[in-house]
């Protein structure tokens, strides 16, 4: 094993980056721009004070950030301020652009955020992907990435690369989904499938929902564990600002978790997983529906008017799912556990016997335990997100493509 | 939280050390060291090639290691080699001495390994501690540890610092003892007890044990999950070569996780634990046997003479344990698993059931496990040597003290 398992979020910008001359104006384009994007509009005096470097170098990064498109001047700064007016610099909307997708059991998604993070075009398609082969699937994502470039390149933006949500285990390659069951996937390569024009990365939709609850959600602990679900159960393990892979890129596999040795048989092998209590397709059973495209929206919608039969079944969903995540906690000592995904739906009527299983089985004060407000958003915005994270980082390796 | 939850192995050694010139000699004095230590006998001239720096930076790197005590001369190499004869160096057999101890339930260990990693002083005390108030027991263990410093003191060596491995979890000060259920300790800060004039480190004993299992055994790889137990059973999670820790320095609490959510009722509030199917009392109980001293040994002489009763409950207690490594590898998706510490001793009883659950249990190939061979001795050496990593990757701090 060559790769770090352990991906430290760079705590200032562009860390990894060499040592060297070279290296170091790489991370100083990196530190003006973000520097710019925290808090800008600011001139480029504001800058140099805010990053510590003299005037007259950054203006040179600043004139090289400009060119390549990263960094737009507004305008002389309104007067009244004291000194010369300097043009007010912020970062462009019309730069390079994160194009997030996301493959779920019965959607398809795709959306361009720019380097500002705002999302400047989307595109869904509802339907059924599972036991679909790779191929179809992959030619309507491609199509609906096709739409959402044009669009986003109307808009003057230009696709600084292409992340994949996928949902299912991925290979430490970052293009090969290993395991996806509930699309009945295996060892499938995206990167063969998938427009070779853009830099490519595949990851589960648990981390990139973890991504971006670290990312765009003020006060999301450096330490927390996102679970996520669709009909299986994942979860993200984020240990000081980054994710935690495993060895393969398996890590976080919680539905897995058996939470009660003896009980059903479980695709995976094993008995009694929490997947069997606690998964979409395993709720609507216990309640006595049929499986349906909308799972979350029936149980919802049901649990709302007060079907005793589904709260019942999600009032048990909740315990096994603080069955396993007591173990979780007490393996890993997270700050909090954030419930996202279209998990996060169904949190009102799992949260009070999720909590409740958790503070009993626990020493001292329980874990808390939160809902993401990105919600089903999360994955696909941490994928568009990641793009646009990596451009931030390193500027100057987008600058030369552009 | 301020202190990074996940602490890197440094790859080079003294890797954290500050970017100044003053930096760059304490960085340099670290990679003599850790080139002497592992290939010596060298001559400056071999370490300079190592190393990669000219043979008169090497020198004075040398000079400075040599009058500190750190390395010694071995006096000039066997002739035939080309060129004139340089002096062999040798990483000091007379210089600082990691002193490690161990408060177990049932003992107490000292004991004081030189830089080149050989223990050379020991000193043990059996009695069972637990109940016993922190004071006494700590009044004993000062004593052996002065023994054992007098030992070493006596054969030229002098303390670096003290590592204390305790059966419980340790708060993120790395000096308080925040549960030790066996013992019945709570909040108690041992740096008040134990002699002021040595650095102090206390840490989990599955801590220790996974750091000695990474640090004395070849092969052992950076990502795994090391198992120890006495009556507690504890975990230590390695994740690329650094131990995770947790928010409150939790982590690894694997004889929580629960096994049979409807179990009996653990100490922790919760049921069905690990600990209640696999802890040594948890065994005894089960095999129909009284509380002893020496649990591991009455089981295992029980279990080699072929008593059934003591094998069924070493089985089931196998079982639980696959159970619940079933989940921690689910999460955290190791490498291999480790069985180290007393339990270690139990390992052939314990491990065809552990194995066939966890096979029985993964999709795919199954997580590895093996026993350590380093056994009980495992978090004293663990303790012991990781007073001698600091003193290897950070030379300079050590001989201002010397």
């Amino acid at each position: 094993m060559t790769a770090p398992l352990h991906e430290a979020h760079p705590a200032g910008p562009g860390r990894a980056l060499p040592d060297t001359q070279q290296g170091m104006r790489r991370r100083n384009l990196a530190r003006v721009l973000h520097a710019v994007r925290a808090e800008g509009p600011l001139s480029r005096a504001a800058v140099a004070s805010r990053i510590g470097l003299t005037r007259a170098a950054v203006s040179t990064l600043v004139d090289e950030l400009v060119r390549s498109g990263l960094i737009e001047e507004l305008g002389p700064e309104r007067p009244g301020r004291v000194g010369r007016p300097g043009s007010a610099l912020a970062v462009s909307g019309r730069g390079p652009a994160g194009i997030g997708a996301e493959i779920g059991v019965d959607h398809l998604a795709v959306c361009a955020v720019d380097l500002r993070g705002t999302t400047r075009s989307r595109a869904i398609r509802q339907g059924a992907n599972r036991g679909r082969s790779p191929g179809p699937v992959i030619a309507e994502l491609t199509e609906l990435i096709g739409r959402v470039v044009a669009e986003a390149e109307g808009e003057g933006l230009w696709p600084a690369g292409l992340a994949v949500a996928v949902p299912g285990l991925v290979a430490r390659d970052a293009r090969t989904v290993v395991r996806a069951p509930n699309l009945d996937w295996h060892d499938t390569d995206l990167g063969g499938l998938l427009p070779a024009d853009l830099p490519l990365t595949v990851d589960n939709e648990a981390n990139f929902g973890a991504l971006a609850e670290l990312w765009l959600e003020d006060g999301t602990p450096r330490d927390f564990l996102h679970v996520s679900a669709e009909i299986g159960i994942g979860a993200a393990v984020v240990v000081d600002g980054g994710l935690l892979r495993g060895t393969r890129g398996f890590a976080g596999e919680l539905g897995h978790v058996p939470v009660r040795p003896d009980g059903p048989a479980c695709a995976c092998g094993g008995r009694g997983c929490l997947e069997q209590y606690a998964g979409e397709e395993a709720v609507l059973r216990a309640a006595g529906l049929e499986p349906d495209e909308d799972r979350v929206g029936l149980l919802a919608g049901r649990a709302a008017k007060g079907d005793e039969d589904v709260r019942r079944a999600l009032r048990d969903a909740g315990t096994a799912l603080g069955v396993a995540l007591t173990g979780a906690v007490n393996l890993l000592d997270p700050q909090s556990v954030v419930l996202g995904g279209e998990l996060s739906g169904l949190a009102p009527w799992l949260l009070p016997s999720l909590r409740e299983e958790l503070a009993r089985r626990t020493a001292g004060p329980a874990c808390p335990v939160s809902v993401s407000r990105l919600g089903p958003e999360g994955p696909l915005l941490g994928a568009a997100h990641s793009v646009v994270r990596a451009v931030l980082d390193d500027p100057a390796a987008v600058a030369a493509r552009a």
